[in-house]
């Protein structure tokens, strides 16, 4: 026997595994953006499944995969991480034939130009996540792929805001009812929401969209910059606009309804929101995870 | 309006939510186990899902279950987190009226003393955790239980030590040939596999013998205390067993499918081993996620 | 050469070495607190130096020295994190005879039954910390020693609220009047504060103490379960106090010259507040690290 | 009072805080190294000191500063990570007029062209730092600016490879003596080693060089791709060369005093070196804190 034979032993317990690969894998990848070029670091898991009939897999040619796919003159014109992902769930199957199924995941920080209340420039830190599954199905290999963004935000609490509006009515009834159109003190907080769809071949599904509608189902997106006319509208117009972490996974699930009509029913969607509570140690979490189809019902 | 119907608000957006609750409470819980009590520092996730019609959950009743079943007299007789999580899961759809399912995660930092090679006691730490699944059938409250536990150990790689054993025999010819039936070097590693398995009522299925299955699995158990006697004993008895990732889920599949002959086919089960490989930045994984029913064809 | 040398092996380079030990080390620990005994799950680093003149140190003794502390007797009499920290660092140093210097850290999560506004208790979440240093003085052993906590609670920003009454009183003047003496909207945000206090021999400096110091100067603390009432009360009461992170570390400052007239001039202090502002992605953070004489000065 | 005079109002308990300021801010930052311009995804930490007569600091001002760097022109020349934090020090402490003293931290992933023992190109994974800090002396401004690297590698015990070596005299004499001069197994794992060196003006301590010295004093360095020849010449290789994390802290110390003859006495140096120990489920750790002088004597 050759040192080479170890990954072809038969195995003692002859179970086939549903992944088998390398997590954790840190690379520059340089995407082109509209207008743009990026270069993101990435960090990267990399599965196949493994036949029953086989020991081991060849866990080197994954991360080969990855630096050729890195190194290659036409990676420099991908425009979007879930195609680079994409690329890696074909290579994968090409290059472990045993295998039936893999995967690639992709996730890495990235920065958009945004604005303040003002109109002042920010920039902005988002991540984005891509996910490619590829199958054989007869000769052929056929991947199905998803963009995912996370996005930080803030939300202000519907409820706590109707409980001061009472124990201010109980406490202070004149100035109450000045302030019946007014905002009142609410919890408010950091709130992390992540937004997953997939990306059917042929659709114009953009992170950067995906990001904007996150944002806008937010209480305020925030602003690594304010200054203190920009802090003050940002807070008031977050109070403006109390959202429940239910609040702001509807509110994306009705833009994702709105915006991607074109889109089959088939096509998979997660939307979760976590918002840090500001008067817990713990956080609040609402999700969907679901169908285009399940949501136009 | 009184401030109390924020909640029962009709929802702008009209969804339903797989999943609102909390995340990350810290609690600690007294679990009686054979021969002991023992007190964990548990991290616990609680969820229901959401109707359409509903704007908001309660989410200030799921912590109010957790601390009543953490107060009542009768928590003190419960043997397990699983059994716990089951308890939460009930106490949720009771108190959320409006719920079709709900769900409870609790994970903590478990102890247990075992021997070092030469017999000494060394106190080892593993995690358990539990998740309980809840859903109304008729009138009636079904909970579906799984317990899973994570488990530190190390794996010493066969294919690295095949290699050195071809390199030797070019280099160093006599020795290699002294050498055939010695473990020769390879590279080793810390290694967490996780194992979780459904619970069906009435099983004897424990965290403590999951543990053991994988520490079975593994290239060798680590243990905190190890004088120089114990520590080559532990490293030469590793080096005679070398595994890859998918050895040690296989090793541990076979055990499942051997110990729990009584379980239904329906039973889920996953195991995952992860190496934090000492020749690569990057780590190395192999998965099954399955039935009993599976495994047993 | 017996294997047995290979840590008094002169190094091939003669260098000193400020810290060796481990890290990361996980145990129950059972601690006497006033009325009750509680079991904490614990992660300890322990180190001693190590001089030019030897080539590696006893790691194993480390752990033993833990192991045996946590099963002797004796230790089921210690009352406080920061004692069983200073019996570590001693026995480090008569187990490391060729060490001058001895450091071990200990870190475990806390459990306390609070009051929500309405005086319905909670159990709330903190981090213990307790750090001792040993050293040789003549043919005695010198140990100092800290106690730390981490204390998760709640800011409202002063300079928001301002800035949202100026916004106000542009846009709606006549309820800005109304409103001259109530807390306008602000952001606020989860909190998390940090104190550490030398415990020279004989003084009554106590965890628990610190904790209340912390809560009372934050804007708020926060509390696990807030029914409606509760939960107004604590967000209004919280808008009534606004605190900088820089106003939350002075506050504590205060508290602790205040409290502790009798310590000596050269104890320790740290106190850092970090605020997880809702406005931001980022954090802001105040510190002060100093001597109780400075702060009396 | 206008709302602009909070931050100026007198604090009610008067303390300086050692640091005020901002933390976890992310930005994308573009250097020239030798030969090529990368972009770097930087976490970064700016912090002043305020006086006890100012009630808080003006923390946009913080952001503005990094965000100016970012944007301006000559920020496109900057050849180093510690020159970009030497670049914020100074600013900090023109647009803070009442602070003596600044603080920037960098902390970025960075990639490097490596080979394997083959020759064979790999992109290999490493962790920059940068700190400076600002003061005022006379009317000048005066920055000390620090660099540091975090290298991932491999360390083989020599201990247990001795041990393993007495064990097999015992139980193999023949094979034993077969193999006197070939290593042993021993237990290998995961080494995070980091180096962080103070950079005087005009020295020639490059971040680069920093992640060599590592590399050569680990056991091995550790690559993302090893084709089966290259992984046993490397695990064969880490063999013969085991190190304890005290010598792979001596070994950096030495090539550091070889180095940098040149560098003040003053200059100074840390270099912590952790092994993540595949037989145990703690860390090992050696550190080294102190200056070139104190190295040299």
């Amino acid at each position: 026997m050759t040192a080479n034979d170890v990954h072809y032993n038969k195995p003692a317990a002859r179970f086939k595994l549903t992944r088998v690969g390398v997590s954790g894998v840190r690379k520059p990848i340089r995407v082109r953006r509209p207008g743009k070029e990026v270069v993101l670091t990435a960090t990267i898991d990399l599965f196949v499944d493994l036949p029953a009939t086989q020991k081991g897999s060849h866990m080197s040619r994954n991360v080969e995969v990855l630096e050729e796919a890195i190194d290659s003159a036409s990676a420099r014109d991908i425009g979007s991480l879930e195609e680079y992902a994409a690329g890696l769930a074909k290579s994968l199957l090409k290059r472990h034939e045993y295998a039936t199924f893999s995967e690639a995941h992709i996730g890495a920080d990235y920065f958009l130009d945004k604005a303040a209340p003002s109109g002042r420039k920010t920039t902005e830190v988002y991540r984005l996540t891509a996910t490619a599954r590829g199958r054989r199905e007869g000769g052929r290999l056929v991947v199905k792929k998803t963009v995912g963004v996370e996005v930080t935000g803030m939300t202000t609490c519907p409820c706590a805001m109707e409980g001061v509006r009472e124990l201010m009515r109980k406490r202070a009834p004149r100035a109450a009812k000045a302030m019946a159109d007014v905002p009142m003190v609410t919890h408010n907080q950091r709130n992390v929401t992540t937004v997953r769809m997939e990306v059917p071949e042929g659709s114009d599904v953009e992170a950067d969209d995906l990001i904007e509608m996150a944002e806008g189902a937010l209480s305020s997106p925030t602003r690594e910059i304010l200054k203190r006319g920009d802090e003050a509208a940002l807070v008031h117009a977050a109070h403006e606009n109390p959202k429940f972490v239910e609040d702001v996974v509807r509110g994306i699930l009705e833009r994702i309804v709105e915006r991607y009509k074109n889109l089959p029913d088939d096509a998979e969607v997660v939307v979760r929101s976590v918002s840090q509570e500001s008067i817990h140690k713990h956080d609040a979490v609402a999700e969907r995870a679901t169908t285009l189809g399940e949501l136009r019902k």
